[in-house]
């Protein structure tokens, strides 16, 4: 099967591997049908492998993906053949510390589709654990299905820092930040402000539900965020862009007794004055994953409506161009991508009907 | 001024009162323009005076309405003449137990406008405490400010019981009921059932955004519920109806580890079983009133549309048709009002434009 | 093995079992030594089989026991031979709705050792799943393991209900109870009140270290506890007696915002006042098992000597004794027993030395 | 009266004022009785003013301390003369966002007695609102009344972070730290690990209760508590001391999905790395201050027994030596202070009695 390979930064080839084979009794073989490109993905492209293990490379990538079900092992039950399911990429043990409690994104021996496991979304067929298949309910397409994981992520950043009601600030309107638009909303955020240098993602987010967009380039972030709030800041923020002066804007922008959720992996060190922690009596959510049971609920979110998350794809593109259509245009940082899905099955099995 | 005073149960007059005058420093004059009738209107009508102190009477009606400020005391600083608010009934001490812990909807010495307050939205003209004004945002109308008051309730019950993505059941589809549907949705709820016996209040509801709706009286409400949840039942139930027959479908439809929301006045005893909230460990939960101080973010949701409370109002009339074209219109169990709101200005100053 | 098994209400028989073989490769088999006798167990006896399946008679009984590890199965793992564990009667699947969330107390196939699994911990040696054995620290006794399984279910009651400082009532001090004044004062509890009819029973908690402890056939609760509390009544009470009257107790003596946590079993219907429960905005907690994995904490805490569960135990007996120093001495209404612990091994071998 | 009045840094004089006079109707008189030295109060000395406005100068320092009430204005009804009392410093509007919130110590217009207000505690008498006497139960001391404030932050510090049953890491043995031991422990902490450079500290940590005392000038934090949790991390961390060495172990030695408050107050900038909150899950509270209307609670705590705040007094003084036997010494490094308490009546007045 076709299989888009990571063989070292800079080094991305799609091409022929074998097929998957001697399926585990708890495994699947699934086809992919749209797989997101991640930041992650990036990262690993242009300065990896990080994340990927040295030794797996040649790895397979892509962890945000929809799939059909081609072939269950002997012990699956909860999925079957031809279910139309979201692909979870954890793989992970089931019996630590941490899955025992139900956080099994956390698994102590936790490793990832797409990442760290054999086969990943961005190719024409893969086994995995059949755990990772989430049913997909009729009225989710493949598309939406392949958001699902960042989703997740985002709504575990909102549970953990905005209630009914907030008003929210969004530091950074890439993919994250973008579906950090659609999630406050859908949890009942009243205003949501996005904090974003590029206009193409403003605009973005903006059509997206935001009360108001900043360029913070041109705007103080936390002295706009208080003219809004009668001078009191927003009740919680989420800092979605990875930089030093978004950081600094959500602990300036959240109001005493306030949350900020940090969801965007920020490289290498910061320089914060807990100070101002104490005193604002903050509290600074680390996110990392989400709860990974909670998938099927906003799946239902999803089927409601109330979470329209293919909105936040701007191209979607056949996996042979993955690197000229897909990653060169999202590293660019004037471009004007912020999701992009590949499909699989360019030949018109694609999620086109999805 | 007009005003509607209960003299005794069946004794309602709508007859003139003396002015509101010397305003106490701390109290504002008001114009009432829309004052919704409340379900313990009809009681104290029917049976009362029930929470009504004798001493009181005649009573001035009305604890849910919008107004204008029409004088403010001499020590009022947060409102200010011709602010456009809503009304909160809540008179409280501010030093009490619960007041000083942000409670103020629990005061020791509680006492509410429109029911043991000398004044009450059902007049002309009202004097209340300048903090029970609550400015209205601009995109607000004077009609939806008049049922910020049951809503605030309703949106405590769904903090106390829901959580986003929850598939809910509600059990009475009276106006409390109805604020429930819209109040979970806002609240990021994925599914959500409505049992009413009533077809046009069901027909309603539906209207509003229900899932599904179902007739008590033809569906077994739990078989119902697990059958569409897998067999799980419902995440959390908000009994909205005050019958032993819902309260009973809202602990069996719920989910083991599951939130019972009781927002209903029960009159008099019901019987319960707790060995099922033990095997379930199900939380109860009653409710009361709500965080006083949450009105300004209710209302910041409804200005942002995603509250559409005018929705549930299925007749406007005039404050001298409240007895025939109100009260008893609502009492009747096969009628097909929902929540009605009176016109203190029936002679065109009245809340047309809000 | 020597096993006290029910073979119908009021026929337990102490006598030989064939002994556990063929140990599943999950499984392990243990010499149980302490076990104590439940309320539960009373009632089979008294009026069963009721929890145990008619179809599992005869039942090996004895769900709260410890024990040590004589044999494990091929696929163990997290025990090993000669381990000192308290073993927790759950059997759980690991992969429904409840368990891989973390709550197989909830599992949605649960079965029980002792009460719906062939074995349980009055017999010489049993087999049970490796998962149930919860390794004892150093510093904690057989005895004290042997009280693990109800004291987890206090605890999970503590944590549904009570905040450090708070003040607390409980209801009934049988070996409930009795934990609850244990596990409340561990958690902080600033004035504990028992009521509690027999007076034995009112000096033993006493002397665990209740504030006061109160008859309810000679004093009016909720009144008493409001005196004590300047008229606002407990932040939380804990129902541990299973009477109507203990629970009408329970909600009338705790203040408006607290909590009522439901541990007893209630036999049969009650009838409640939902009124009150509204008025009072309370929480109403159903009290069904534990976190299971929540069991390690707790045993630190036992070894930290924040728990000295072993002080509600009032009797030491053998298991040919269990019927007539055991059962019948317990299900004395005005008996001077709380908890008895049954020796396994009573040839010298017993938990005497741990 | 005699004072100790900041005049500039280096300048602590201890000299005669007007009596305080004209008290305001909701004002007392207070007589203190002993009074604790702060670590603010250090920086005020070394390098102040600082949060002391210029304008104030002098500035009647004290902000922990117990008093008798000799008068009480016109309007005064919730204390009266003689009542023994803590003295709470906040000086609070009553009306802003946080204080109808319940969140008085985040009042926007937030002054604090000892500080920004004209008295003090360091002062034989003083003027004060009435609401910042908390009374004192009978079996609570002037010696540990006086210390309520810092411990009222310490608790809320262990309420933000830490659960029943937990395993606790605090860095820093100063008075805050030490109290964080007392109040672990009271919150059911199971282990209570303690990093202090001092050893005169680390050995006064293991007499209150800590498990295990370490000196991070000798080892690794993070490798010592993970070896000890069965390489899996504390459940919750609090920063008592300021460093970013301590910071960063806080960070490092807890465990994804634990909790780290930081209640030191960290002069300047520090340097993080906000991936591994990420990896991790974290929570980071920052922690300022306390819920005002807890303090009683925590006072019953006292009276009961459960947090023997004296147990931190390592020196009591006369307040004509504050500086030479107060100040220098708890400004030495290596010295063997933690908390001093000053006596305002060193002619036998004092609180020794108490």
């Amino acid at each position: 099967v076709l299989a888009a390979r990571l063989h070292d930064n800079h080094d991305l080839r799609v091409e022929q591997v074998p097929d998957p084979t001697h399926l585990g009794p708890n495994e699947v073989r699934v086809r992919p049908r749209w797989c997101g490109i991640c930041g992650t993905d990036l990262h690993e492209y242009a300065h990896g492998p990080l994340y990927v293990p040295k030794e797996n490379l040649p790895q397979i990538l892509g962890h945000e993906f929809s799939a059909d079900v081609l072939e269950v092992g002997s012990d699956v039950s909860g999925v079957k053949v031809s279910d139309r399911v979201a692909v979870l990429p954890h793989v992970f043990c089931g019996t630590c510390y941490f899955c025992v409690r139900g956080r099994q994104g956390l698994c102590r021996s936790l490793r990832l589709t797409g990442v760290s496991w054999p086969w990943g979304g961005l190719a024409e067929e893969a086994a995995v654990p059949a755990y990772q298949c989430i049913p997909l309910p009729d009225e989710v397409s493949y598309e939406q299905g392949a958001i699902l994981e960042p989703l997740a992520s985002v709504v575990h950043a909102v549970e953990r820092s905005t209630r009914a009601g907030d008003r929210v600030l969004i530091t950074g309107a890439g993919p994250i930040g973008q579906l950090a638009v659609l999630a406050t909303a859908a949890a009942g955020a009243s205003e949501i402000y996005v904090s974003e240098p590029n206009r193409v993602r403003r605009q973005q987010a903006e059509r997206l539900g935001s009360s108001a967009v900043f360029d913070p380039a041109a705007t103080d972030v936390g002295e706009e965020v208080r003219e809004r709030t009668g001078g009191l800041g927003v009740d919680a923020s989420i800092e979605c862009s990875g930089s030093q002066a978004a950081l600094d804007a959500c602990v300036d922008a959240t109001r005493a007794a306030g949350y900020v959720a940090q969801i965007a992996i920020h490289v290498g060190p910061r320089t914060v004055v807990p100070e101002t922690w104490t005193w604002k009596d903050l509290t600074i959510a680390g996110i990392w994953s989400f709860k990974f049971y909670d998938t099927p609920r906003i799946l239902r979110q999803v089927a409601a409506g109330k979470l329209p998350v293919e909105r936040i794809v701007t191209s979607k593109i056949e996996v042979t161009d993955i690197v000229s259509k897909g990653i060169e245009r999202l590293a660019d940082p004037s471009g004007d991508q912020v999701k992009i899905l590949v499909s699989l099955h360019p030949d018109g099995h694609g999620g086109g009907e999805g």
